[in-house]
């Protein structure tokens, strides 16, 4: 059996005790076993200092990770550093990208059967020469994806987004909106939802921009002239999908019932509701790629590392998430 | 005992039975008895097609109210009409406008204790001479207050908001924020906390326009340019305020219990996370008037009008912050 494969993250932030923690809690993490790429030595420590006792499992090979998970973490040898939570530094920094871009690699030749990648500083990274805006980018990349065919999908226990546009200036958001965005990300988180989510007749319920929806072309003419027209066409294509809804409403309980997607025009339009509702559990997930990539939705969270306070929901759900997802394409793969 | 004025809202909407449910759940709705302003014969009938066995108190003064109460829904003696669900006419709408109107003249006279405002169709009551863009602003100025110095908070049982921008286009809301729009509003709403709310010292948070709150002026300057000095600002003045947080995760639970009241730049930022928390419980209440008034924070629901599914939460939870609101007032002027 295929395992996951972790990235760290940044060793100075939440990511090693997470992992650590998702370890001790692999019942609820499913049944998807799962290994670290490198940092054994900090995943120790990381333990350790969270006060747990975890065996870390040393493999030379992602083939050993199913078998050595009954007994401990297995880590993957090879890139490590020390630990020294809540001080970046780039040596941290390279280790990082170090298991993200091995991770990433093991993922595409195979030999994982998906990632889970942990959360690292985007400044940080770039000091040591990474040239992406975050980790979604880079795997698409390495998977031979253009950036704009990656999709991001937050997702928590009781609700599951896509952002259309993401970190740009409110300003920004109503001229980066266009017909074929909507309809070209629509379309892959569909497929997506079919494939990886096992969702037959996926609902996407699309935003709408402005207050209300732009109530009837009052405020803001961007439903009128982008939202509705790439609905239709996505409609016509036999996609399930319905809006624009005013963005206030949709996101209310009994809403949220009647679709599996919200399809977001902003990133705080897609991320309030997640967070507000689901903040300790929420879980990014890549759309579109070859790879099943999932991350859970915080970030290094340097301030509180190392202090036993970082909640493992997320990461634990992002695990789950990648294990569900990865073992559908399995079947279809056996199915084919 | 001076009692609140509930206005009917559009006769053929959701207010008239909300109004009747209220009354049957008066002990949730808290000690201040309410009167309902005209519409007798519409409150019979709504009270008949929602199953509710519920007495009429015809009263011909406020005064009245107080101990007509107990026996009944009071209800003021004047406009009457029909009732209709789910067929809003002119003559309905023209009931609704006398209502509010007279509903608004006895608090500002002193013989209602505030206001307790149910839903209108804003179009609707413009084709009855209705010149306001809501009815926040049509008390506003039925109290001699300028439309910008009535604050719109929106109050759920686990959030409060005020939204700075409202019925615009989004891709106005850059321009129409200023130092002086965030420092108005948020010393008016400061006020209204600790007079009305009894929050001796509130807490005020205010949000960033952008994702992640421009990330250090990575996306957008408006944080730097205008919220962070209004924020200043306040500060100087006394008024505890922080910020500018990231939209997305100041809404999660553990950080919804650091402040009284989050301090919006746009509508949906303020409404999404008040609407996917507290949906069936949020109340709109205007701050800053010389007169207390709140109103649920819903629509007239006409499809759903005389259905009896419509959710009475947010009105008896209006009519209880009203009084809360109201007793406090004449508390402080009892003590004065």
């Amino acid at each position: 059996m295929t395992a996951l494969a972790a990235s760290l993250g940044d060793p100075a932030g939440i990511g090693p005790e997470l992992l650590c923690e998702a370890w001790i809690r692999r019942a609820e993490a499913g049944p998807a076993p799962f290994f670290a790429v490198g940092g054994a030595r900090v995943l120790a420590a990381a333990a350790a200092m969270r006060g747990i006792d975890l065996p870390i499992a040393p493999i030379a090979d992602p083939a050993e990770a199913a078998d050595a998970f009954a007994h401990g973490l297995p880590v993957l040898t090879g890139d490590d550093g020390d630990y020294r939570p809540g001080e970046p530094d780039r040596e941290g920094a390279a280790l990082a990208l170090a298991s993200l871009t091995r991770a990433t690699a093991l993922a595409v030749a195979g030999e994982a059967s998906g990632i889970v990648t942990g959360p690292i500083s985007k400044a940080r990274l770039a000091e040591v020469g990474f040239a992406f805006p975050g980790q979604t980018e880079f795997v698409a990349d390495a998977c031979g994806i253009a950036w704009h065919d990656a999709v991001m999908m937050l997702a928590g226990p009781t609700l599951r987004t896509v952002p259309l546009t993401v970190h740009c200036a409110l300003a920004e958001v109503p001229r980066l909106l266009s017909v074929e965005l909507v309809t070209s990300r629509s379309r892959i988180a569909a497929e997506a939802l079919r494939r990886d989510f096992g969702i037959e007749r996926p609902r996407l319920a699309v935003a709408g921009l402005n207050p209300h929806a732009g109530e009837g072309g009052k405020f803001g003419d961007e439903e009128a002239r982008i939202i509705t027209p790439a609905i239709d066409a996505l409609r016509a294509e036999g996609i399930e999908v319905t809006g624009p809804y005013p963005a206030d409403a949709m996101f209310a309980a009994h809403e949220r019932t009647r679709y599996d997607l919200a399809i977001c025009m902003y990133h705080d339009q897609a991320l309030i509701p997640l967070k507000a509702l689901d903040f300790d559990a929420g879980v990014n997930i890549t759309l579109g790629l070859p790879i099943v990539r999932s991350s859970p939705d915080h970030g290094t969270a340097f301030a509180i590392a190392g202090r036993r306070l970082a909640d493992p929901g997320a990461t634990v759900a992002a695990i789950r998430m990648a294990g569900e997802c990865a073992g559908r394409r399995a079947a279809q793969r056996g199915a084919a």
